[in-house]
């Protein structure tokens, strides 16, 4: 088998079969096969696509380069969740400890990544002390006695998808659905849960600004994991403005801790409950959405929830009192309001740019080692149809001292687009998916 | 300027801008943009093609990647003749003296190359005592003074796509007509001639198996020439069987030869005499085809393009007593007739068996420093729409021993194709294409 004749088939439309996928996935692993033939073929793979089965194929290739996740030990049916990610997106730090209060197993392994604001193990260290480098086996133990545990990836967890997503970043060949698709869900069966539940994001501030994109985007995801065997269901949720109103690693933690309170945004209780209730179907604990909507509901309002997160900071060194009493976080020195400019009502936020101020102040990374600020960040005071009256406070910017903050305002400032027209309120939470729901 | 913009521009459809290609090729050519990235935007290039003034950019970026020659030195219009190869092409060994017997420079640079046969270098070296490697002055005062030089390539002509088009050779990128035509282009305004004459074979032994692909790259180079400031013309010739008779060096030199003499197969006659016309109109020796005609009839019948041969063997050191008795070429050893097994009549002759039947006696080159045969080869008996009785002999092949030659004599017998029907002769001359019959 060559891979040149491979290249040839694909761009001549064909499909390739699994021997070919997989010659193609350990060859180029292993460095056999160069990274100037894989870039040609992921460029013919934008231009021709791949059918279902290639991307099953694909998606189970990248699965197998490197080590499976063992969660037997774990009792329970362990959901995993994903999301495509967005600006403000602070969700797993309220929907972890929210369902694993109602008894589904929470087995993370999370990352720093890159981005506007830190990861999840990032926003969690706000927490002094909160460490995730635990043993293989407080992990496990962690699960079972108190149903939550988030760890650092320390095992090689699909090599060849990191190797081609470092091509494709660098070769223009991204976008392309099935190679989205089979990355993401590669990833996901390493993590040996046994259901998946996916957050796609969609709007101006997502990786699929388009409705249309990200719909077919978790189809194909909810696909694959169904034909591997995984429970998969996605939600497809708003990102034409950020989510909630705290950008930034510990105000984004004290956002969830308010929404474990009951006092939450709106928009981002609505993405968790939506999420939650998907774990709690998939993990069998609830039985109709109504039911799994009541459960966190009571699990909110008797304390259960804020209480679990808690005990899962307790549990791997943290301090909890920070949960208790959030205004403990250490706050940024400056805080800078910025003023609307004109009357009338917010048409849409950039969250893109929102991100950006972010990454400005300090408190996202731009490359792997960079250190971040876990104080700095935005809050926004308007969202979406929201009325603004000239001299109102639009966002507030959080940030370590008063130097070169004329950008960061600039920015905060065109994120915002005011109209005279009050917008018709979207739902956050646009459309679910799952197995049933995907036609053929 | 980043490459990873341009590829994602080309990717979507956009047209790259004579700043951006020239910055793509220079960087690709030192090295500065990595060959991963330059395949991923061949690949879209493959998908989106490019444009007319995008390919003359690319051309032009090219050729100024090194050096290109200066022929000011010799008087007259030079004009240089490329063919995009096929089985049988002898071409250059008539033409070549038969036009400079009547008065066109001829100053060219000719290379070994792989394939079935030898380039034409191999082929003078057929003559004992010949070769090319002579000095520039000595190139150019020999065209002045006899009006024939060949010289290996001794300066680095357009480095960039000998670099790119490695790359295309192993990613599946050969195939796209603009890339072909900036390639084959890029070398020729390298040669510093003031005309060009293309031959584009097409049939079954060429690259362009297909006459309208074949027209299509013959248009594309004419126009490629002439923006760039140099009359071109083409000749799109047929390459549905092998040319002439003879295949393989010494066996082609010898019919080359005959040809001067006026004895050569009637289809290479045409190819000859079609080029020949080309370029004595393009060195504005004939003022119309008939002209051209008559001179090349004279210049045969009186022995002028014969004499000129020998001249230019002679002043290039080689034996030129070859040239009046060819029986002086050492003969193979070995000459097996091929039979025929059916009657009817000879529908086609697939040349890339031949040519590779050559190939296995040992007559062309696989590798670069392969050392080659030159007395080895086939030569036809029978051609398209002759007349086969069963135990005719097809053709003969001239072997150095008699090993192994199974295979070879099997190639050649299914090279043959013999039906109940005569097939139509067809003429080998099937189009001419000049800057005036390109429609817009």
């Amino acid at each position: 088998m060559r891979m040149y004749d491979l290249i040839v088939k694909k761009k001549h439309g064909g499909e390739l079969s699994t021997g070919e996928i997989r010659f193609m996935i350990e060859k180029y692993t292993d460095g056999t096969i160069p990274d100037y033939q894989m870039s040609s073929m992921l460029m013919a793979i934008c231009f021709r696509g791949m059918s279902k089965r290639e991307t099953l194929d694909l998606t189970l290739a990248m699965r197998d380069s490197g080590d499976v996740m063992d969660l037997s030990g774990i009792r329970g049916i362990k959901v995993d969740k994903h999301s495509t990610g967005g600006v403000g997106d602070k969700t797993t730090l309220a929907l972890a400890p929210l369902v694993a209060s109602l008894g589904v197993p929470v087995a993370k392994m999370a990352g720093r990544g890159l981005g506007h604001t830190g990861g999840t193990i990032d926003k969690l260290e706000c927490f002094p002390g909160f460490h995730t480098g635990i043993s293989e086996e407080t992990f496990l133990s962690n699960v079972n006695q108190i149903g939550i545990a988030v760890a650092g990836q320390t095992k090689s967890l699909a090599p060849a998808d990191k190797k081609l997503y470092a091509l494709r970043d660098v070769t223009g060949t991204v976008d392309e659905l099935s190679l989205i698709a089979s990355s993401i869900m590669s990833k996901k069966l390493c993590s040996g849960s046994d259901a998946i539940v996916l957050d796609v994001k969609t709007g101006s501030g997502a990786f699929m600004k388009h409705m249309d994109d990200a719909c077919a985007l978790a189809e194909q995801m909810v696909a694959i994991g169904t034909m591997a065997g995984k429970k998969t269901m996605a939600a497809i949720t708003d990102m034409d403005q950020p989510l909630g109103y705290a950008v930034g690693n510990s105000l984004e933690v004290v956002e969830a801790i308010e929404t474990l309170e009951g006092n939450g945004p709106a928009d981002f209780k609505q993405v968790v409950f939506a999420l939650g209730t998907l774990m709690l179907l998939a993990a069998k604990r609830a039985e109709s959405k109504e039911e799994a909507s009541g459960m966190m509901e009571t699990a909110i309002r008797d304390g259960r929830a804020l209480k679990k997160l808690a005990e899962f900071v307790r549990a791997q060194g943290g301090d909890d009192a920070y949960v208790s009493d959030p205004s403990k976080f250490p706050k940024a020195p400056v805080v800078v309001p910025v003023i609307a400019e004109k009357s009338g009502y917010v048409t849409r936020i950039l969250a893109e740019k929102i991100g950006a101020a972010c990454m400005m102040l300090g408190g996202g990374r731009m490359t792997k080692d960079a250190q971040i600020d876990r104080s700095v960040g935005i809050r926004l005071q308007k969202k979406n149809a929201d009325v603004v009256k000239k001299g109102d406070t639009l966002a507030c910017l959080y940030a370590a001292s008063e130097k070169e903050l004329d950008n960061v305002i600039q920015n905060i400032k065109t994120a915002y687009e005011i109209g005279s027209e009050r917008p018709a309120r979207t739902d956050v939470v646009k459309k679910i998916i799952t197995d049933d729901t995907i036609s053929e």
